[in-house]
């Protein structure tokens, strides 16, 4: 199976080189994974001014992807940048790791906490997991406050990972954790040890969800994602 | 009070004229308005791609608009695309014609259904609508199946709205009604009284709201609708 | 534009003043504003049981404004005494505050407080929120334990709704306040500038709402509020 | 145990008398009943504007029945009017046949419609089901077109209703019926019976939860229901 | 009438003794009480698993109670084990203490608290209080850490719950408290006094439900509870 | 990848061997299958009483499949018996097929109806989807009315499901499908083709939960579900 991973960011050689390196070492002997960055847009992603930034040149990615037969598509950023309108535009599945992940939750825990970078997202993550109808079980968002750009100084990042994760806990009645950014790489597994509650990574959240819905045959509903009329459209 | 309306798909002369006669013929005294529209993005917007086409050059006429020291900023479509990146890069009111509608949806009636121009769209506005908070009191959200480029046929438009909404009435419950696109201009008010209903605009609600904001000296929450944190963007 | 503003308690000179000249100060220069007070009914309205006993005296005074061709009521008072049934018994808009307020809300802030008077009327609060459907975005209702008619202490006032306030924004998450009763006149500016947040008073909030309306040319529906069957009726 | 009955309308002999009929055929062998009208107020209650009026005298009647050492008071009409005021001021149970009936039928259905009078007090129905909590499992509220002064035509008010139960579960999925005005009396059984599935009698449901509150030793919350503040009142 | 409680645990002389005690203390001088416990299943019920183990016991007796012409049928457990399985095979009304709690709750108070004996069990409460729709008004569930067979240390109960209902109160907004487990005998009338607040027993309510329901002639709707298709069982 | 299979009806050659088949079709090239049937409980689920009588005997093989080291076990019926207990008492992660397949169905589609053997199991089934907090996209539970032991008469089978998901797209708003029976075989793929849009198989979405769930190295959360405590249980 073949899956593009659309990095929705500024070109950037090393985490598009880290992404790359995580997806396969998770993805199965049979998936191939390819990877792209952008040539424009914003070089992370921490709100919805960048989502839509990165929007139009995602969505060409994912036209692309689907003309050169690829299986599946991930939009690899916990906010799932232009996943609706991908999704509209394409056969294939497209996977975005926030949504991928919000549905493990539900069938792992009771209750979850989401662990993202900078308090001014929160609300950002509230409305779409509100609108993916995904707040019954919601227990909190909690911010790390450390920018996406920032989160490679990894004893940093883990020591406030789990901080947080402890109140998230102890506090919010959480039992299940995801991680709120596809930048917190190769620290869900110690997080989850230390914790001793599930800790779920997007970025394999994403790529199993993909794995997933490839091997069921299924994919995005053309009737809930139809596609645009046709018109002029000028980028 | 100055308040830049951003008509958010490709210039079109017709549209704009029109557009502009309205907003003028239903300001206060007091109120001036000056239209923009787009010189890149869709020719209309009935999907989420066209949304994320429009949204970077809405989003740049937003800035300027600031800029510029409008009051406020009205983003003249029905689907309110960029609205909450508006909100971010701003500090004056930004409306969108979709929330403004109901928000005055909420205190008008008990059950409202929106207009929509496709079936195609459906999807797209109930999400939206469970985003903002309002599904409480939807009772459907129906579609006349008349493309947004094509409303200007006035008499097919108002029967197969006036058509649409008696069974909105009958079979869903509704005593509200909100046209489903800024397209749909002059309707609302023959269609008011055939119906014995109320019938909001949303052209005319997003004009009452921007006026409202901007008399009250409220705008959007900062913390609500933080700013993005600066970085590279390269659009 | 006329608007009749009811204040549904005992007529207290300094306060129909005060109100008077709030309501005159925020008008547009084409709305002429008209108050009156109870003659009978309660010193304030501070439970179900003060709403209920001036209901009756609220409800004549909307009959009269109709006929006296007033184009909108306002009925003064956060709790929204009688709201639902004068509008059933009149066609021209009735607007209370506390809809008005949260309708608002909703259009500028991602999760609003409520700051109430007593301790006592927060679960009266909480069920109209829910009953008009607007609970999705609450993030609580507190009160700073002044009873209405010792609001004018105004420094006192202030400071508690100053302490509350932020306990609101940093203890439940709220980015939008709300001034939960019409009698904390004049404040919103100052505690909006010392917050940085948008607070919304009431009373305002009642004016821009109705002037709406009005100029809107909508009015509640009265399939959602139909007019009460002729019958013997003993007051 | 002594329960005070309040039938919230204007005295009407023979509604009052079928009304102490069928309480006293359903109380239990220890159980007094003792029923009281309006002297003012409105004929019967078919919208908000009706309850309102009723509201002060219904009021002064459950003051009264607590300085007379009832056990408990019944508000007999399905609107509950006056029901959360009335807790306010007393410390005895007060119960509402509306919220009753709903309690109920949480415990025995699945889903349930509520069978009301006329198409016009839908909304309100609604909004009270909204307000209490009980949304959750309503399949539907239907209304007979009949008012409350003329159902006692039997035969035609049991027709009709059946009809209407039939709709509702045949196209809203009810399970389980309410029937939704006390003046429809002596037809559940029947209709039970006919149905095949549980019709509950909201007099009878006001009743069995007074004699139940009164057994158990439990009461509405004060700090739910708290004591109005002392001020001035005048009626 | 006559009432069959099933005690869903292994037989135990004293809890059997003591339950039957509390029972007939609390019926009405016409209800007969006979109570059974379990030859198989678990010592007491403190998860999903006691409930799956006990469930095939208590529906044997279910049948039996039908068989011999009881009126209606506790399970006299907070958890209400089997419940709905119960209601299938059953017409004769099916009670259980939590269920019975929570829908007295939703008539006394504004927003209730669940005093359960363990934080393991705050999940399976939790979501069957959300299965019951019984959600909207839950201020919290709360643990005193004391499992069943230790709540007859009388006096370390009662301090204990007292504490957490304080916390219920002052923390998290409740004004009503439900004891979350039937074996919580004895306590609540002293807590009620102590604490201001109405405290429900589940054993009361469940009693007082099944009274109320015989004497209703209602029970569970059968087209929400079918009766299951014939086929081999083997148990 | 070792999956054990649990059955949870008694053992009944030709469905187990065909049971065993499709999974082992569609399971990746390392994962291993082993089912096992029930030797007591009923001869198929279709109602909360057959959960009952299967779930002790489907909690026994949990438990020996845990001591066996296989990775995950799958409870292969939709109703997920025994789901809740069985992640209590193990550490690996427990797949239900009902639960799995909303949370496919929430990442593929706007809007989902499940398709279930007999109306009599559609209580059941919504009260299941609104216990996991997945009813925001339900659009409608539907009935083929064909017992479970009558699915293998193909055709018809086929031909009614693909009626009732007519109805549920054209009369209930769905895009998204979900087979509502382990036992409806071998049929998703064409429907899927047929309708053109996407059918979930409950039996292919458990396996690929459990691939996924084991692949990312998380299971069930065990403080949403605990361990039970010690004590004595007499099966």
């Amino acid at each position: 199976m073949e899956i593009q991973v659309i990095i929705p960011i500024l070109y950037n050689k090393h985490f598009e080189e880290v992404t790359l390196q995580e997806y396969k070492a998770r993805a199965r002997p049979d998936t191939n994974i390819a990877v792209v960055s952008l040539g424009r847009g914003p070089a992370s992603i921490e709100s919805m001014y960048d989502e839509q930034i990165a929007s139009p040149w995602i969505l060409n990615y994912v036209l692309e992807a689907e003309k050169k037969a690829f299986d599946a598509v991930i939009i690899n950023c916990m906010g799932d940048p232009a996943l609706y309108a991908a999704r509209e535009i394409a056969k294939i599945p497209i996977v975005g790791p926030g949504e991928a992940s919000l549905a493990l939750a539900y069938i792992i825990g009771h209750k979850y906490s989401v662990l993202v970078v900078l308090k001014k997202v929160i609300p950002r993550f509230e409305n779409k997991i509100r609108m993916y109808g995904f707040s019954e079980r919601l227990a909190s968002v909690r911010s790390i406050e450390i920018p996406v750009l920032q989160l490679e100084n990894e004893e940093k990042t883990f020591d406030t990972l789990l901080a947080e994760a402890r109140k998230a806990v102890e506090e919010d009645g959480a039992d299940t954790l995801i991680l709120g950014c596809t930048g917190m790489l190769g620290v869900a597994k110690e997080l989850q040890e230390t914790l001793g509650i599930p800790v779920i990574d997007p970025t394999v959240a994403s790529l199993k969800m993909a794995e997933t819905l490839v091997d069921m045959g299924i994919s995005q509903s053309k009737r809930a994602y139809p596609y645009p009329p046709e018109k002029t459209r000028e980028l």
